[in-house]
């Protein structure tokens, strides 16, 4: 008898006792048992325990760089087993371009996190969010956002589509927040969830704790939730509704994001008429969203909303696609491009539900719900009494408002049409989804994208404008990406994944801090204006730029000399930028401008000489100005008046794979009644040793 | 009879017949019937339906600019009549220090949203959410996240106790955002907000539909909402629950968050014993909650948790306070610092959960549950059997695991004080509340201040820490601020108000656009690199400079010609600046350095050149070069290089009360191979009209 998937739990694999009451999971072409499910003594308390113990405590000593580090580490451990996976996958019945999606974009979704955590988060542990807010006249006492991490676990559930981009795409934030990770993938398909586990535990990255995995169900484990922890869930919206009414969620604290299919639509603009380019995108587009995968997208298209014009056109150039492109059959087949659903039940399932469709007035135009021959693993066609065959279908409604159409998902390789008179029409048909992941439009008149955007952006959660200009590099209506947001309002689930940073901080507490300036610095780890500063001349110390990162504090401080900036310096400055913009050179002209007194010097004078003032010039530590920031002028200069700079070392971000970091440090210009002229920040690559600035 | 208190309701004022069922509400010294309260009759469909039309109409034609610059209009007409609200507001049991807290926090509200609405957001109807993401190699497809309002209308459920700031706290984001508003006071206070939204009516500014009230309770309203709409409710956690778990909010995807009390706790630092100035600054907020507003405040100290060998340093400090600066009765009499409860029934509620804190442990170490005597409204001291009027009191816990105290409120004036032995003890005890609103931290040690935040900060929304150098400016642990978030994870009702823009977007519903350049450019009314530009030259028109912000489009563009870098420039540059480092005057150490080839132009000389090239110098619209931002110096330039700027205009945002406005530009700097030697983006002050310019 096959043997049951095991489960990664406490830092080992654990399996049922061989007689446990198990599911059977069968290959989608051809029926064989692949896989035996229990989970039947599982300690999930324990688990759960282990998590936030271990897994806190192993997370909680690296800072967000160097989990970003790990995760790319275990992309290219994954990346080199690969074939591995895309062999097990096939079983579920993904065609290689099925396969990709899932693996490659898994293994994708953790390099984005990888590169994106290093370069948008601190390497550090606390998240600043937003600027610095001062609650005081004397700037004693100020106010400040930080996202700390969630002090629990992460239980993720999945859905069967996609096992392994599914885990990744909700591991991936979660370790990057610091948050270790319970995994439940779905049942059909978890074999190949349990095969990428294997490979990240078999690669010795994975701090202990921070991932255990759940082969099979997980009953009462809501029952073992509490505030800190948090729920990721994939699935039906009618399996996150029973989930998301439990105590834990309701009154415990428990954070509970869903991402559940929806009703998305895909919109043909007025001016995507046959013949325009517009058109065959759109054709093609939804031809691809049809069919891969089966249909068994969350984000794929169900609703095709075209000008009651187009309905036959569009219905015309579908049926031609379907017919030349698609071949029916076992992934393993030669010249398979559409497979099976991922077991006979969702194939049940889906017909069910197209004969729903039907009930409610649709009309199959294209397509059949009878058994389709099917090419075979050995190249043969014909009927398949076992595999999850259907064949593409597209359904036409006459009542573009008909609830069935709005309402029904048919999960599967099964689409509508409808047709619309105005774009406010279309507009509301898409609202009448009741919230979607994703809805697509084809135009090329940005008049049309505006006006279909102000109407209906908001149920969405993403929104895709297709048109000559991108058709070809669009990554496609069904296509979450880990820099953008997937999930959407209302029957998507209401929950955000991905968005890059920003599902990382849905696995942290935003929690506003107030205090001094020196307790801010102490809690954000970056340096606060009003916190006492080190200047080095008083401290007997060296310049701040003869430090490397190892010996560099923030709050290190330059305060420079002062230098009187004459007629002759504005002049001379003209002359050799070519800058003779009238407020520097023309008194009269300057002094009517409403904020200058008369001719005043050029900014770019100002920041330029600031660096002159600061400036330790010997070769040392610092290695380059890399880039300036948030530059404002306060108050301008004029001939006559003098100015100076304090410098101070604000935030220090040593980068893990480099032999430098970056330096970024508060600038300040005074002039000589003590008013602020320019505030900025000055961003300088910095070794992290002396020895490497040789 | 007193008539039925009115609401305000599709543009009307309107009232339930003469004879319907009312709650009495009476002043809360002195127990006279001051308003009777119904809603029998009420409409709340139509109500609904007015603010989805109406309301979504008239606020979508005004920009973010022009919703604030009204905010303010309304902070000021109620300023103007803000003694009828202190007037009123004494009935509630409100000292005029309570009724400042009400009334001027509540139009500081308006005021700080009217400001940070105009400084913060762009004067459109679309907020942008960071940066522009390339899905593409050849940047032809990217991707952005946009927030637009949501479709619906905000329900704001208030709490009894701050009538006027709690209606304008939830109302001004709301209204900034664009969404309609129907508000329902508490009905014991409702008199109050009543007479404020008469104010805001009676000023003519509001536009149609922006504003309902609901003076009563509005039984059936969630069976009216839908997927667009949001509830922001404030009270119990109890009837949050109740709320919560209707099925518009769990599968109808109506947003809710609720700000529910909590069991907040006040830590006193291990460093902060008695004779610091920290203690004292401790001692004296924690008497400040326990009587400001009668401890009637979501936000207030519940629980002071103290190094275990001080707590009788604290009850004797607290006792000795109380007994100087409170003095108890009728808020109308001369010298009174402390009113009573809002309602004998809330005095009674109270005394419940103080029987019940003391059945789980407490004993009550100050105070008394007796009636108190108290100084009537002609001056007289004595008993008063028709006022709400209770004495401060602490419990003593001597186990500070005890459930009572950790999970028990009397909201009133009421707390208790543990002891504790470790900063993760402490850390663990907040955790033990289940989540707070405020934690507030007395310690002058950063290394204190940092365990702690890391041990309680995400059982938090808002952490402040006290100590020496903030204690004067402190705006104290109970006040929540209009830029930092108010609300709190688990049972302070899992929500997030306020927090300046913060609160704004939650009620926009957060997309993610993707599309080519030009389509993006479309949708955000920001300029993004792909999108063709119109050099100026090309187009036979003249240079941007010369337009006024009436004349100026997104896109339009400066194409400059090219200028070649000698090595006597970069000499020239560093004799005028001073700025000598080793990379612009030392070729071999240049050379050395990972990122140069030798010696290369200065970083500021670059920009300053750039700002040459792309001047036009004479007096035009164009006032003044107000900053820089996002500099990014991404290829050295070295002796024989040439440089060329683009600079195209990317946003543009008028003042509404300003005669100019700012043009953000986006810059980029290309050497002769056409590489990107910089980028950044320009801010600029320009005329609204060619004539202001002169």
């Amino acid at each position: 008898m096959t043997e049951i998937l095991p489960s990664y739990l406490q830092g080992s694999w654990w399996s049922p006792a061989a007689d446990a009451e198990a599911t059977e999971v069968r290959d989608a072409s051809t029926g064989e048992i692949v896989a035996r499910v229990s989970t039947e003594g599982i300690d999930l308390s324990a688990a759960l325990a282990y998590a936030r113990t271990a897994g806190q405590a192993s997370l909680g000593e690296l800072t967000f760089h160097q989990r970003a580090v790990r995760l790319k580490q275990l992309a290219l451990a994954l990346t080199e087993r690969k074939a591995e996976l895309y062999e097990i996958s096939s079983r579920t019945g993904a065609t290689t371009q099925d396969s990709w999606v899932d693996i490659d974009g898994g293994i994708g979704v953790l390099f984005a996190y990888s590169s994106k955590g290093r370069r948008e988060l601190p390497n550090a542990k606390v998240y600043v969010d937003g600027a610095v807010e001062n609650l005081s006249r004397d700037g004693s006492f100020l106010g400040r956002h930080i996202y700390t991490r969630l002090p629990g676990v992460a239980v993720q559930i999945n859905a069967f589509n996609f096992p392994v981009w599914g885990s990744l795409e909700k591991f991936a934030p979660a370790f990057l927040a610091g948050v270790p990770t319970v995994v439940k993938p779905a049942t059909p398909t978890g074999y190949l969830a349990e095969a990428m586990v294997r490979i990240m535990v078999e690669s010795g990255l994975l701090p202990e704790g921070s991932l255990q995995l759940v082969s099979g169900s997980i009953p009462g484990i809501f029952d073992e939730l509490r505030l800190g922890d948090l729920v990721a869930f994939t699935g039906s919206a009618s399996t996150a509704e029973g989930l998301r009414a439990h105590d834990a969620v309701q009154t415990g604290g428990v954070r509970f994001t869903s991402e559940t299919d929806s009703i998305n639509a895909s919109i043909l603009g007025t001016d995507a008429v046959a013949g325009t380019p517009e058109f065959d995108a759109y054709v093609k587009q939804l031809v691809a969203e049809m069919t891969s995968k089966a249909g068994q997208k969350c984000t794929a298209i169900r609703r095709a909303i075209v000008p009651a014009g187009t309905v036959d056109d569009v219905i015309g150039a579908v049926r031609a696609r379907l017919s030349e492109r698609i071949v029916l059959g076992d992934p393993r087949a030669e010249g398979v491009t559409m497979g099976p659903l991922a077991s006979t039940a969702q194939r049940d399932e889906v017909l069910r539900q197209v004969a729903r469709l039907q009930d409610g007035g649709g009309e199959l135009v294209i397509g059949s719900t009878d058994a389709p021959d099917v090419r075979h693993g050995d190249g043969s066609q014909g009927p398949s009494p076992d595999g999850a065959f259907l064949a593409p279908m597209l359904l036409r409604f006459s009542d573009p408002q008909s609830a069935a159409v709005n309402e029904i998902e048919a999960f599967g390789p099964v689409s509508s049409i409808v047709g619309y008179r105005t774009l406010d029409e279309a507009s509301a048909l898409v609202a009448r989804g009741g919230g979607s992941l994703v809805t697509s439009v084809a135009t090329h008149d940005p008049e049309v994208a505006v006006a279909l955007a102000t109407g209906m952006a908001a149920y969405n959660g993403r929104v895709l404008f297709l048109d000559r200009d991108d058709a070809r590099s669009s990554t496609g209506h069904g296509s979450p990406l880990p820099n953008l947001v997937h999930g959407g309002p209302g029957r998507a689930g209401g929950g955000e994944e991905l968005g890059g940073i920003r599902a990382v901080l849905h696995h942290m507490q935003r929690t506003a801090v107030q205090g001094s300036p020196a307790m801010l610095t102490a809690l954000t780890g970056v340096w606060h204006q009003g916190t006492v500063a080190r200047p080095y001349q008083e401290s007997g110390g060296v310049h701040p730029f003869r430090k490397s990162l190892a010996e560099l504090r923030i709050g290190d401080q330059v305060v420079s000399g002062s230098r009187t900036v004459t007629l002759e310096d504005i002049e001379t400055f003209a002359a050799f930028t070519g800058d003779t913009f009238y407020a520097h050179m023309d008194e009269a002209s300057a002094a009517a401008n409403p904020f200058f007194p008369g001719r005043v010097a050029h900014g770019y004078l100002l920041v330029s000489w600031a660096a002159g003032l600061f400036v330790d010039p010997a070769p040392g530590p610092v290695l380059a100005n890399s880039g300036l920031e948030n530059l404002r002028f306060l108050t301008p200069v004029s001939p006559g008046d003098e100015i100076r700079v304090e410098l101070t070392a604000k935030q220090i971000t040593p980068r893990e794979t480099d032999e430098y970091g970056e330096v970024r440090w508060d600038a300040v210009l005074k002039n000589q009644s003590d008013e602020i002229v320019a505030t900025y920040d000055v961003l300088t690559l910095v070794a992290k040793e002396q020895a490497a600035a040789a």
